[in-house]
């Protein structure tokens, strides 16, 4: 096992590999201020490609299986939204087919953009818990690579380069917090912060309702929901993290804490984002800032920089949001 | 009368030290790329401090009050809404007093902004059609300096350094447009595209209902309305461009066109703001999307900028807008 200073280092170059390849097809989003509080600093990935952080980790591994393996076939992937638009915009671009399985009561608005992307839909007779064995039928049966959402090198160190921008954009910032779900996103930040921050605290944020990762932080063994937790985050609606995950966050300790928020939390994050600080964000995104405005992020006189990792939110949720305003 | 090159030298100077003496007060907000269309670029003023591009010239306003006139008691603004706020900022970062009159059916969330920075504010009885003649009044009652909304050349000086910004970071940029009102905004990025752009197409784009600047344009005399106009875009519902605003804008020729779009497509630019650029702007701010949209900015294989110039919508329109779809 590599001394912690050697693993850092090796992934911080993973990283940095990362955001050289998958330049050409990204935006470096902007770190935006706000009225909200002079120490805040928004990531706001609702601005990349597709609306979401996940088309860095998607082109990372899929431009490097194109050019690992040549001879593949397609790639395949299952995602509750927004993997399933990054992965089919990544393969159009590389001219790789994609196939993605999507339970059935997905966002539709996501489910449209993975159609609209030239991808090809599963979403018959899928359901959250089937998800990841009709993943495996369909891989075997046509001969496709996996593009796992969160559970994969190439994905990990594709996320970390939103944190690794954040950084280099602003080098005092002390604290950042990121939504957890899988973990792809969470431990590409951690190992972005250790190498390119100075003394960073990282702290993932998941709802009350789905407390998997904070469970697992806790105990150090991975911990799994027994369901598919009923949450508005539909993004991080996961039973638990992957073993790569665990390795960084866990085992590695390169996450300092994992708070949760509840619904009505989240809630009022979402409309918050919209009024005060103008950003259409999907429930998923508003997790940190979620954390934030519950004073569950401390402060330590240094910026606090939060990742909003999406802005894919279905019309219905933010209209009823805003009415019970 | 100066010639062309020098007017537009001169007055770059000044949009330049306004640049300068604004800085530590207001932010350089981005200029967002999107996936609605790759010749896009955004400048969000929707980002900017108080949630609109008002700051820029009203910082640059009472500044320069408060550096000329030490023995200034205060100042006082008449303003729909946005640059009510923006004064009321202003002027407490200076120590003055202010006193904004402002109509009794302006958009609560404006007010209540207002209020929050400090000023005082004068609505009794104060409608669109006096509020004129009641700024007069208060400004001789209390001898109170006028910052004017538009037709004032430290306020146009101010909001150039929007269109400044969008250059400096796009200098390929080949179109620009903003909303126009009273003319303060678009008057100051036509200055500001002379002097920092490199054959920049400028375009003003006002509500259908309320041409008047249009006709202006064609005509070259100012024309009115003759009552207010019932338009959703509350920023820019003025009789009248300002004598300063014509000076620039036709008198030295330095807009090339100004377009109108109807109340629908302004609310249809709303929600696809939100919903696509996953930008939460206010009407007023949304005009020169609603154009583009529209198809009524001419491409010219360069980039096309649209000044989105704030995010203060209201709640109940919002919610309306989007309940519609």
């Amino acid at each position: 096992m590599a001394d912690g200073a050697a693993y850092v280092r090796e992934h911080a170059a993973e990283i940095e590999a990362a955001a050289e390849r998958i330049r050409p097809h990204v935006r470096h989003t902007p770190l935006l201020a706000t009225d909200l509080d002079p120490c805040l600093r928004l990531k706001a990935e609702s601005f990349q490609r597709t609306g979401a952080f996940k088309v860095r980790g998607a082109f990372n591994a899929v431009l490097e299986i194109h050019r690992r393996s040549p001879e593949a076939l397609g790639v395949v992937a299952a995602s509750s939204g927004n993997h399933a638009q990054a992965v089919a915009v990544a393969a159009r671009a590389v001219g790789l087919p994609a196939v993605i399985v999507i339970p059935f009561d997905a966002n539709p608005i996501k489910v449209a953009a993975t159609l609209a992307a030239g991808a090809e839909v599963i979403q018959d007779g899928v359901t959250f818990e089937n998800r990841d064995q009709r993943l495996r039928e369909v891989m075997a049966e046509r001969n496709l690579t996996l593009v796992h959402s969160f559970d994969d090198w190439d994905i990990i160190h594709g996320q970390g380069t939103a944190a690794r921008e954040m950084l280099l954009d602003d080098p005092e910032i002390g604290t950042i917090a990121t939504p957890i779900g899988g973990g792809g996103l969470l431990s590409g930040t951690a190992l972005a912060a250790r190498a390119w921050g100075r003394d960073v605290r990282v702290i993932g944020v998941e709802p009350e309702v789905a407390d998997d990762a904070r469970r697992t932080l806790r105990s150090g063994v991975i911990q799994r929901l027994d369901h598919a937790p009923d949450t508005i985050a539909d993004g991080v609606r996961l039973l638990s993290i992957g073993r790569r995950n665990f390795e960084v966050m866990v085992e590695r300790r390169l996450v300092d804490d994992i708070v949760t928020v509840t619904e009505e939390e989240l809630e009022e994050a979402v409309s918050r984002a919209w009024l005060e600080l103008k950003l259409a964000i999907e429930p998923s995104g508003a997790l940190p800032l979620a954390a934030f405005l519950a004073g569950r992020l401390p402060g330590r006189g240094r910026p606090i920089g939060l990742v909003l990792s999406g802005g894919n939110a279905s019309l219905d949720l933010v209209a009823r949001l805003l009415r019970a305003r």
